[in-house]
């Protein structure tokens, strides 16, 4: 069905001034049902992209598969890209602590806290973060304790020939309903395999988060728990997943860099949902502004909360009104689709 | 001749990931010769932008007009976006000592200082940013001084309606080479006027820094050599301007928000030229990879210092290979166009 389904335009978030537009982002987005159909687009829903932090869901299978009884802020912390602060760290500390690994092991890298506060009383204290502070230091545990628990090395855990990879790469052809090969691989931010699929594909393995089935269907549910559970633990303070799961029922929600976001949402008038969307340039800005117009189209109510996520109004630093935000996402759905 | 061109294909900048495209950024850019003649562009020429901060070197010609006396380094600052070191900041003093103003006449609103070394120092004494740390505070402290000799009243000097937002907004048409009306009023993230006009408007402002004429060319020269003399003064420390400006003989520099960018350029095989390009999607990280691509296009050596304020390779975290960077921006001609 998906060759079958042409690309349509590319929606657009328009931010104006004074009127005029003065930048725009291009979205390509994809809806997936609990049948595993394209069920709605804009853009190019056979687009392939890199989901980045947007796999980590599926990157925390083999943990959620080998751990069953992993508690379930730990497992929230291995699909988060956190912001660094202590709640964070201490989870992320449990769990490594699991495998009998140190942050010595972490081979993430190590970057500043997303958390500005934290990285201020860093800076404060005279203190250089460590691998621990890493948006990805929790998928990193947890990758590790994985490898611990299925008898694999941990050495060389990040490389696309050790097994967990090859196990994660399977499940995203697996999950995402394409073939083995048509799942590309580059180098993510944190040195493990970023893998790259069809948008399709990346809002199948959401649709499958939203409505577990199969062999996987305990883990995918703990996954999806997990997630809804600890939203705090996910990302951080102010931050979109974290703001954005306590508002909407039945709703998992991952962003990755450059854009990309992976929505389970379990509560539609059309049953469950997988979304995917990639904002063309990476413009992360973007990025609540299509969640909120993917929401209604769905027929998602918006609350006011939800709107405030997505401000359409734009203030400058002295707090003055200079512009606003638009969306034209216009999906096309299949039903009303010929070829659909 | 603009009318008679059509817009052509937008450029692209691609930053891909383990070979395959991840994201992209669409430019239009214009190019305009000693005459103000349109020479060569991509996208479309006449696209209606805010060149944001790229005003600069214009919002500052009634002072060098009122102040011909004025030190080049204070008028570097007037029109800077800069970065809030100490360097900065005591130009900016020196220059709001002219009109007698102090920190408190700033209409600019306040942010942390660009320059990350600064900003940590501030956290590290514990001390909140002031209006001067405001990367406009050099524009505002000589939107004051020009104000005073021209006896307006500093009061309300960032409204549209003042006597100095009047001049500028006046100065634009007359540089860019367009009709008063044409160039249309928002608001800027410090609360003066943004104005917006076509691109090509834009590049002719900038051909007129690289090759004064009429009575305002003791003025635009003053500018012009300001800009070069203090290229840290513009910007700050590894920021575009700063760095760009010593490497290419001739060329005056200036970044807007929202990826806007002009570029007076002396020394070209065809002249001197006016360039003025802007990223549609607002994203930054593209410029320097559009600036060498048009400093090629239009035979300017671009030298191995010059390829590294690009650099065509990314790297992650961890120092690892991720990426590249891939500029398409095929420059169309108008002599080669039957439309020229």
């Amino acid at each position: 069905m998906t060759e079958a389904l042409g690309a349509g335009a590319a929606g657009r978030v328009t931010f104006t001034r004074g009127g005029l537009t003065e930048s725009v982002h291009r979205v390509h987005a994809a809806v997936v049902d609990a049948r595993g159909q394209l069920v709605a687009w804009c853009g190019d829903p056979a687009l392939v992209s890199f989901p980045r932090s947007t796999s980590k869901p599926v990157q925390a299978l083999p943990l959620a598969l080998a751990a069953p009884e992993l508690p379930a802020d730990e497992l929230a912390v291995a699909c988060a890209s956190h912001a660094g602060t202590p709640e964070h760290l201490a989870a992320v500390s449990r769990l490594l602590a699991r495998s009998g690994s140190t942050v010595a092991d972490l081979r993430c890298g190590t970057h500043p806290p997303f958390d500005p506060e934290v990285a201020a009383s860093l800076i404060r204290a005279g203190e250089a973060p460590t691998p621990l502070h890493h948006n990805c230091s929790g998928k990193h545990a947890g990758m590790l304790l994985a490898c611990v628990l299925n008898g694999w090395s941990r050495e060389g855990y990040t490389e696309a020939a050790h097994p967990l990879q090859v196990r994660i790469r399977e499940l995203h052809a697996e999950l995402g309903g394409v073939e083995l090969e048509d799942v590309q691989i580059g180098t993510d931010g944190c040195s493990v395999p970023a893998l790259a699929l069809p948008l399709h594909g990346a809002a199948r393995m959401f649709a499958r988060l939203a409505a577990p089935t199969g062999d996987l269907a305990p883990a995918l549910e703990r996954v999806f728990q997990a997630m809804r559970s600890h939203p705090f633990l996910i990302a951080g303070t102010g931050r979109l997943d974290t703001t954005l799961m306590p508002l909407v029922p039945g709703l998992a929600a991952k962003m990755g860099a450059e854009a990309f976001y992976g929505l389970a949402l379990r509560e539609t008038p059309r049953g469950p949902l997988g979304i995917a969307f990639k904002i063309m340039d990476g413009g992360e800005r973007a990025r609540p502004h299509v969640t909120l117009a993917v929401l209604r189209e769905l027929g998602v109510p918006v609350t006011e909360e939800l709107r405030a996520l997505a401000p359409t109004t734009l203030h400058n630093w002295a707090g003055r009104e200079v512009g606003a935000v638009g969306v034209e996402l216009g999906l096309e759905w299949a039903e009303r689709n010929p070829a659909g």
